[in-house]
């Protein structure tokens, strides 16, 4: 079982105010990640775009596989024999896999809920698929993932009312179902349960009292950043985060843009994982301390400076704006890179601030500085 | 102007029997060469897939530039305020460019040659350019490659007397205004004279006199490898290589297989560059002792083995041939790095066993022994 150290935690410090951050350290079988931690997408048993020495450089503790994806391929008859995914990929780190239920929603084809779990067609070749909230369990034993998660029903939004209560309710019985049979199995990998409740506080607060009443060793929000405004996704998470267990780690999945990280760190999140880095990297949007920029554009043809002049990151060490726009339009491979390098550099780099302010004790001014630079963006 | 030393040339030993080849180094101002080498192919101001880290472990001494392809983008006028090729792409190691002749023969739309040179219009989006051999010459002063090569007129195969040898005179009346253009620019860039001549003994010897007649400091062999049969290609090669000088380098472009580089050093060539292993590594196709494996077969599956047992590469240091398979299969990006650097790693070692075995005076043997490994293959 993990082990989660909380050195800090200002939602419980009266004298933090507003800022609700929290400081601490899990501790798996592939050894520790400080938190709060931002977790790069390694959907198909890759990071797109990078190498495990290029993660390493840009400081990632812990990756996430989705295991919808990696069940239909390379799939567990591959994967099993190969010695599970560590040894697969070979990543010796820590490891998150979700459990399909947010791609059940985004790609996969003619998904049938039922209480018995998820009929599904593959997004690949259109085969049919049944996944349970225990085969969703057993998929990531075999995986051999540090943490999974237990199967979810994920809605859009907007929902009805109905519609959000059938998908909470189905989010809990699946998530006891899971839970005992990964007590069952006596398991090393650990198992967090999910909050569902779509866009309603009421349905927030009973799934997180039903899902907290299960003794995952750590809880996700999910259901966020599926097309509602921003303020309505903080004003779920800032609702939810509270009602979480403060001994255990706090999961905000698929969230988000460097802004969402900040503020969501403030309300006392611990985890975040998204694709946001790396594909906007492939699109040719970079990071910086003032925003983004678009590397394509035309006012980079003749700028050697790098993409951020303060950023310690092997591309902006190495490489002109005027340079990564060129592999860009001329679709090099090396763009891709480059680009994936930065901003996921960015985003550790980013967390790895937070700490340092979390521990400093000044995090409420580092989020005030963080979003006054944003504004000064050129 | 670049040195080249020659340590050994079995070529002028008659105890050497049969064997040709050659052991040399070439200095340049951006460092030396050890010969026989192979260039590995940045196209575009990158050797697809590969990072300058990539190639520095795989052994690249030299990489070589298309002209053509730089010419329409990014252009001169962002590669000279940039500072020049080396700097652009961040490399600093030796450079060759070529002239852009076989771009003519190969990709441009509607080339048509006249006695100035040849109008063209770009494969990217159809505008019209012209290249002169005064051009050519300037536009690779501007890129500041460290061995530039003169215009040349570059024919398919098969190809007529009278085709033939209008493009070996224009060859060497460009060779002429080009080499002429080069002196009285003073440049301390390279310029190489290119052999034309078909697959016509006759026309190749006429040739190689005219322009050998021109004091460049070092001659190539093009227009081989446009589709005639290897053993036209090695008749052409062995019988036009002996007509260059001894004591200065000898480059046959575009050439090729494994098997066709340990055959044409033995025929006492110093130079190839070939787009086959990075283009292949993209196809799943990867070099091996004993002949090409290709990776997306199903037998490839659950096989725990490196690609090559033997080979030192990072890939086979670190990935299995069933990683490889599923990540070419899943079309992730990382499956074009691994295999480009398996691939021009196999070339590189293999011209590094080459100047071992004839610094040891057992190239013959060497050579026996390769065909004799690839025969055995499994």
């Amino acid at each position: 079982m993990l082990k989660f150290e909380l050195f800090k935690d200002n939602g419980k410090d009266p004298a933090a105010g507003q800022d609700r951050s929290r400081l601490g350290k899990i501790t798996t079988d592939h050894g520790s990640i400080e938190t709060p931690i931002f977790m790069p997408v390694g959907t198909v048993g890759s990071v797109k775009g990078v190498s495990r020495e290029d993660l390493d450089q840009c400081g990632a503790q812990i990756i996430l596989g989705n295991t919808y994806h990696l069940y239909l391929r390379p799939g567990c008859e591959v994967i099993e024999p190969m010695g599970g995914l560590h040894k697969f990929i070979s990543w010796d780190k820590p490891m998150l896999t979700d459990s399909g239920g947010f791609q059940f929603f985004s790609l996969a084809k003619l998904a049938k809920f039922t209480d018995e779990g998820v009929n599904f067609q593959s997004h690949i070749d259109g085969s049919r698929h049944f996944f349970s909230p225990e085969k969703a369990v057993e998929i990531q034993m075999t995986l051999g993932s540090d943490i999974m998660m237990s199967l979810d029903w994920c809605m859009g939004h907007p929902a009805t009312e109905k519609q959000t209560v059938e998908a909470l309710n189905k989010t809990t019985a699946w998530a006891k179902r899971g839970y005992e049979y990964w007590r069952s199995r006596g398991a090393k990998n650990n198992l967090f349960g999910i909050v569902q409740g779509g866009m309603y506080k009421e349905f927030r607060s009973r799934s997180a009292e039903q899902i907290t009443a299960i003794d995952f060793p750590g809880f996700a929000i999910g259901g966020l950043s599926v097309g509602e405004p921003t303020d309505i996704m903080y004003e779920m998470a800032d609702h939810t985060l509270p009602l979480l267990p403060d001994n255990k780690p706090r999961y905000i999945m698929g969230v988000g843009t460097p802004e969402n990280l900040v503020t969501l760190v403030g309300m006392g999140c611990d985890m975040f994982d998204c694709v946001m880095p790396s594909r906007n990297a492939r699109n040719g949007q970079l990071f910086t301390r003032t925003g983004t920029i678009n590397i394509p554009n035309a006012k980079f043809r003749l700028d050697e400076r790098p993409v951020d002049e303060n950023c310690g990151c092997y591309t902006c060490q190495n490489y002109s704006r005027a340079y990564l726009r060129h592999l860009y339009k001329a679709k090099e491979l090396l763009s891709y890179r480059l680009n994936t390098i930065h901003n996921l550099h960015y985003y550790l780099d980013l967390m790895a601030k937070m700490r340092h302010a979390i521990k400093e004790s000044r995090f409420a001014e580092f989020k005030k500085e963080f979003f006054a630079e944003r504004e000064s963006r050129a």
